[in-house]
């Protein structure tokens, strides 16, 4: 019954108009691990490090209930390091530096005890390497969710529709479903991709909320007006954390629980926001869940009662 | 109980990727009306034209239920023209051609039939004009709505700002909330422009939907995902005769009643934009209307149950 997570487990150096950070720890897993946890127990992730990552991350994670037993750590090399500068409107970036190190020749393995997961997210990498995760699993897990980028759709294009047929709910933003599919309207593109092999789309539209359609039904998710956005990295992966550790726990795949479960991921991606890399999402209490989620559902709840 | 609607009555020449209009009737208070005419029965209309304007469409007003007495028709004179080219995003425009006409001189006259008017909509215009209506009411309404746009803070905003003070609902789109206030943040935005003296502020983003906010509260209302958005003008003029016909004709201005009006007006404003012009919110059935409601409805309806 648990939740098998693959990613990046990486260093990051951000710059936004708020400030600047040294080489903080980022990555998609851990982003997605870490949203996942507050909602789903048994979380199990497969990623690479060098062996200048620290250990207190990898013991951060541990004490979110997150097994680290599949994180590879080479010896002698080096993690993933990927350096960015935001925009005045925060919703464009430059990217100002792109290691690779340990994620060239990253081979993920499947321990025996991550085996017969029920829930696989499948975070953002080559999807030659994504495809290889789910060749690995004896049995195809009963939700598998992929999210994947506008690179992937310009160098390994081939690969990522083949992936597609084989998983379940796709997560990309406005931006990349309009280049998959060569369509501008949000509603064309998205028939376009379900047609794919996708059962289920969320199109993520950052401060313009996130959208998600199967083959007959849409369902609008707001995000939060901030005040502030302090640094977006690793939204979408929190987002798309909250949203997979809900339904692993709650083991309900229908579209009226996808709904509620893109209100949690909406909720972690408000937290994941408000400060630098990880911080906000490493130590959230109920507390501070729970009113967030009512502030979504205040944020858009109104009553009409047509005859 | 009546609801007085003020703006232009003019010619639009349009011209989107699907396709180009010889001049067709529009203007701000054309569309504010005509939304409105499905929820009020009572509709005053102040607004002037030249002897060009066609009595067809006079006449198709006066079959909606709107009163035209207040409609000066000058002899001699040419109707207000805008000429616009729509980019392929639907989001941004150019305009090629604004000939003002009768709006130059035009003296808003309140026949006496319209006095004790209990909603007003000012629908963009110069403020001064705007504030002349107000000055011209014998009796305060009971809720003043005000649209405006980028060009009066650029060339009028004293009297902008002076006109500010003295309405209820201000409804402007994102980025001119921003030019007001000079924040980026939305959230930011609404509270200086509230402390400007409106005391709600409704945030128009397109086809990313409305923010409604009071000094406390916040809602959200999406737009609705389109297939084709074939013709984007009046679709904010749409949504706010939407918007105050539903709450002239509910009596009801508390924030509650005020959500369920923006969704009314959503639902308008994604009728107008289906065709070019109004012609898609002249002849609409209630049950079209009803029908337009509940897919909103099921857009955005989820249901969390917080312990």
């Amino acid at each position: 019954m648990s939740l098998l997570v693959i990613g990046t487990v990486a260093f990051d150096a951000i710059e936004t108009p708020f400030g600047k950070t040294d080489k903080i720890v980022g990555g998609a897993a851990t982003f997605i691990s870490l949203a996942a946890s507050y909602f789903k127990k048994e979380i199990n992730l497969v990623s690479v490090v060098g062996d200048d990552f620290p250990k207190e991350a990898i013991e951060m994670l541990g004490a979110r209930g997150i097994n680290t037993q599949g994180l590879q750590i080479k010896a002698g090399e080096k993690t993933f390091f990927w350096s960015g500068k935001y925009h005045n409107d925060m919703n464009t970036r430059d990217t100002l530096d792109t290691q690779l190190n340990v994620l060239e020749t990253f081979d993920p393995v499947i321990p025996d005890a991550y085996q017969n997961c029920e829930f696989l997210m499948l975070g953002n990498l080559a999807p030659a390497i994504q495809q290889t995760v789910l060749n690995r699993l004896k049995n195809r897990p009963k939700l598998v969710v992929l999210d994947t980028m506008n690179f992937w759709m310009n160098v390994a294009l081939p690969e990522l529709l083949a992936l597609l047929k084989n998983i379940d709910v796709l997560t990309i933003n406005d931006e990349e479903a309009r280049q998959l599919s060569g369509e501008y309207s949000l509603v064309k593109a998205a028939q376009k991709i379900l047609a794919m092999g996708p059962k289920f789309l969320i199109i993520k539209k950052g401060e313009h909320g996130a959208l998600l359609f199967n083959d007959k039904q849409v369902f609008f998710a707001p995000a939060l007006p901030l005040e502030d956005v302090f640094d977006p990295t690793g939204a979408g992966d929190s987002f798309a954390g909250g949203f997979i550790g809900y339904l692993a726990e709650t083991q309900d795949i229908s579209f009226d629980n996808m709904k509620r479960a893109i209100i949690f991921g909406s909720a972690m991606a408000s937290f994941s926001v408000e400060k630098f890399g990880t911080e906000r999402i490493q130590a959230l209490s109920e507390e501070e869940v729970d009113e967030r989620v009512q502030q979504f559902i205040d944020l858009v709840q109104f009553d009409i009662s047509l005859i």
